[in-house]
């Protein structure tokens, strides 16, 4: 017999005992890194390529929040993307749609709309609009100034399962086929859900969570929730057929940390990537400090321990996050621990 | 042999062939009629009964709405129960709870509340608020007029299925546990749930969905909601944990009939229990005419044929309604036929 | 003002408070009693039945089984019929459907089969055949004995709530529309489902499960299970395609009580009915002993206390029974206690 | 303004339109490939290595098929992991756990087992045993000749989510602390499920699924059933609790190419690493052909369009297979496609 190990790999095999600890780890450790993206630094960048770059050029123009541990292929953490994206007034970006799941938290501006599935849906800073996987969607701006929004996707873990999948729409924008903004307005309030033809699905129907109703939420629970020891008052965006997160891969969230609020240190299995909504505040992350200011953007991979800390003593901090939480529980692979 | 007829009905059986037309119709006929009550005239004899009985000898000072086809025991449908509840400032009714669900839509007054497990409820005109099975609840009058509300149950179901219990409180009333109106507050806005200690379960968390909300809701979608041709622009009450009814055996709806709707005839295996919120109709049940006015309370049979129309031309018509089509549904025995 | 009493019956209503005690009991208790039939006693009558009336006259030729509490409709328990069904050979009975759900569990005999919704399902003492709500299904005898089964029903359940429904099939019986007894024999085996075309549903796709599968299953469980305290060595036959009943509203269990056997006292909302497969032993409930032998019958109403013993220091006794415990947990009002 | 594109790269960030070409194809193209492995060649050298390895030294004595795509990490499919294992008589395998979801399907050998929780399940030839994730696992042969087995994980998967786990048992095997192979002989039979102590759950409780089951199946279906236009007459071993696949990640199938049987082509976005039970055929995987006999494994990635063909025309071919169907379902990115 020849050398066995030189036999073996070329029958296209491998000894599982030289390669034991590196497939099984006592704990994940993730390529991702804690990091944080200043807003304030990016946003000349991303005007400048408003000025520089035609969106017929561009497609979306977007600057890609790259994980220093994930350059190849680009995502934010191991599972997620998050990006910021600009356009500007009489602009139109090309429909298209995707497998992956995408949602849009708005960041500035004013008169820009994402026609989803042909419902307009208008933006306005801190709503939260929703196009699930392979909805059509194409963008247009009839406002005045430069908008932008953050945008999350999957992609980095539909790609992972070879299940991406892409087409063009057959014009460049999708032609208004419902009443804008119409899901939101009969789903998003005192959850009375409309009962005629009811199409309950993986998916929430509602195309934009506004910000409006969200203060609302916070306005209306004032001091008086309990919240959690580590997140705060922490409220879910939920799905209106089934009460669940919004889309079957992504979770969204909205807390308040309230003036002076530190949190339990926590970590979980599912990554985060959080949009500082309002205030200033440090999460230290495994032990590397975070400090984010209004509008930063900053990544939590997957089971690092995360503390987080409102830096005001009298004002509240509101950070949004998205998480892959919905997928990791439902393959059964949940799992925390609160110090 | 002595005559066999007689001797196996010694043994405790009868012949099913004697039986076969009566157990097995080619459609089921209810034993409840159509019928409808008018608020003003039985509001003068709750107000007598509000002067002349004090709650601590009524427990519960409601005047049932018994369907004459449904008098032994009395119901108001055959799984479902409507009274005309009213009690006047000063007042507390005896704290207690009951495997049957309840549930009470606010007719008229101000200053009343109900307290459920620990948290008091405020009551408003067109509020709908929630005792799911074996919560404890009991109800104070700290306004100045009388109260009035619509309660509904499911006791016939309940007691059909030999599953009632019933338990008094310790003390008259609860002492509160937790701040007033705390649920609606925290579960009512934006399709927002509080993500920390969730308690996922049949019956929703929500102690009020307040009028104040369903009108924002009716605002919102204005006149672009297509709506059912059967029952207008008809919204479920949903049970933020899982999206479906608020409670495992009754479904509430509230619903706009616009001015000058007719609706297609339906029937449907569940029955249902309506009350006018605001305008004036009529309902064809069977061939029967109910002509409804502002506060009225009438009954729809389960596979009774429906016709609503709003007898304006110029104004809405409102109906809140309750059905058993939960629990139908859940057996497998929902049906319905639309013309 | 009149009587007030009398005017408020003459609008419709009645004083809740002069009804509450009747309506809200403490606990259920079921208008059903505790009861038993014999079968030897029964037998004769059936085979008189089968010489002196034909099934063309009878459609059914079925002795019901009547709670003496429950007379009117008839019924075995508050949601639940047996009956105990003959068919002689070279009959045939007429193909029908309907709402109710049934199940035959076989007594006696061989030759015979039901045909369901087109499928042939052949019969042999102990096997279990199922005809769901809404299925097509006729019976015939190609053997040369008479055929005696135990018909268990939920036209009780299903009549109380309105929503029966019945139709006669075009001709006297059904063609075979599949390979006979197809459905066990794919489902039957090893927890193995067929993957192409799935069809799950609220209803097992399985028309037989047979006698000899559930011998094997005790005799590989032998003396090695724990078992249950009150209840023996107990098995739910389940649905496929979701692990639970094997129809919405009526679940079936087959225990086998050890030598010796005493149960620990317990109660549940749900009522059972029990078929005595083997054996002989006493079932005591709420006091009242109903001493069983084989292929007898027994109803225990809902929150009765039942205790069963078997008789024999050497034998087992094997208890089929089913119960209408999926509807009552579907709808919230399962309760159970163990003394 | 120094270099725009120097300049956002350090600050983390990409532009979305240099990348957008290779993040969002218009469908998956998997970097696994197709590929065989066959036994008789591996053979030998897992014999070499259990001679000249012990497994003390190798905790499992595994050759791993490596797909040519996916050597870094090593890896199967893009999700799944196979390999090979073989113990000898008298070796006891290391206690452990992960959350990594395991089975092993038996190819030759007797008088091994596992324990898995501390139930002992003996293995036999055409077995089905899971592990399922952070479930203890031992094993030890205590028969007279090399035992050999194929072992199914998920960490591809697991480990790309950074959700991977793992721990050491304190001592070397865990002790019996359940009748051997209980959990088999409770749950196998008739599709009944002990009723006392219900412990539903995503995985299956079956320790084994033995062949003698299997082989029951196919001969009761012998014939006459339909079967699928690509796979033929294919089951689903399934998780007693729910009837979905016997884990959250894994669906293990078996199916019967009948003699002659030549498959329509067919592609879906899971991936499936098959197993040649008996037979011999062709599978065309995206133009390759893949001539596989008895014992041989093979793999068909995600999106690849495949066609199987069983060589014989008077045998059947049998085929074990697994797939990461219920993950990418649960994530709502299935998609297939039958030419």
């Amino acid at each position: 017999m020849t050398d066995p190990y030189e036999a073996i790999a070329r029958l296209g095999t491998a000894p599982l005992w030289r390669y034991y600890g590196n497939l099984f780890a006592a704990e994940p450790k993730s390529r991702a890194v804690p990091y944080l993206w200043r807003y304030a630094a990016l946003r000349p960048y991303l005007l400048h390529f408003a000025d520089a770059l035609s969106l017929e050029e561009a497609e979306r123009r977007v600057l890609m929040l790259v994980n220093p541990g994930l350059t190849e292929p680009p995502a934010t953490t191991t599972t997620l993307y998050a990006g910021i994206q600009v356009i500007v007034p009489g602009e139109t970006a090309q429909a298209h749609r995707h497998t992956a799941a995408a949602f849009r938290f708005i960041i500035e501006g004013r008169g820009a709309y994402t026609t989803v599935n042909g419902e307009r849906v208008h933006m306005h800073p801190g709503d939260l609009l929703l196009t699930p996987g392979w909805h059509w969607h194409d963008h247009a701006h009839e406002g005045d100034g430069p908008m932008l929004w953050l945008d999350g996707l999957d992609y980095p873990l539909v790609n992972a399962l070879d299940a991406g999948f892409f087409e063009l729409y057959g014009e460049r924008t999708q032609k208004a086929a419902a009443p804008d903004d119409l899901s939101s307005r009969q789903f998003i309030h005192g959850r009375l859900t409309p009962a005629w033809d009811p199409q309950p699905g993986p998916n929430s129907p509602i195309g934009n969570y506004p910000w409006t109703e969200t203060a609302r939420a916070f306005h209306a629970i004032a001091d008086d929730a309990v919240g959690s020891d580590s997140d705060g008052v922490v409220l879910e965006y939920t799905n209106p057929w089934n009460g669940g997160p919004v889309m079957p891969t992504i979770g969204c969230r909205i807390a308040r940390l309230r003036p002076g609020f530190r949190g339990t240190p926590r970590r979980q299995t599912p990554s985060t990537i959080y949009h500082v909504v309002r205030g200033a505040g440090v999460t230290t992350v495994d032990g590397q400090r975070l400090e984010w200011g209004e509008k930063d953007v900053f990544a939590v991979p997957g089971w690092a321990l995360y503390e987080h800390a409102n830096a005001s003593a009298s004002s509240d901090a509101v950070l949004f996050s998205y998480t892959d939480a919905p997928a990791i529980t439902a393959l059964g692979l949940y799992r925390e621990e609160i110090r």
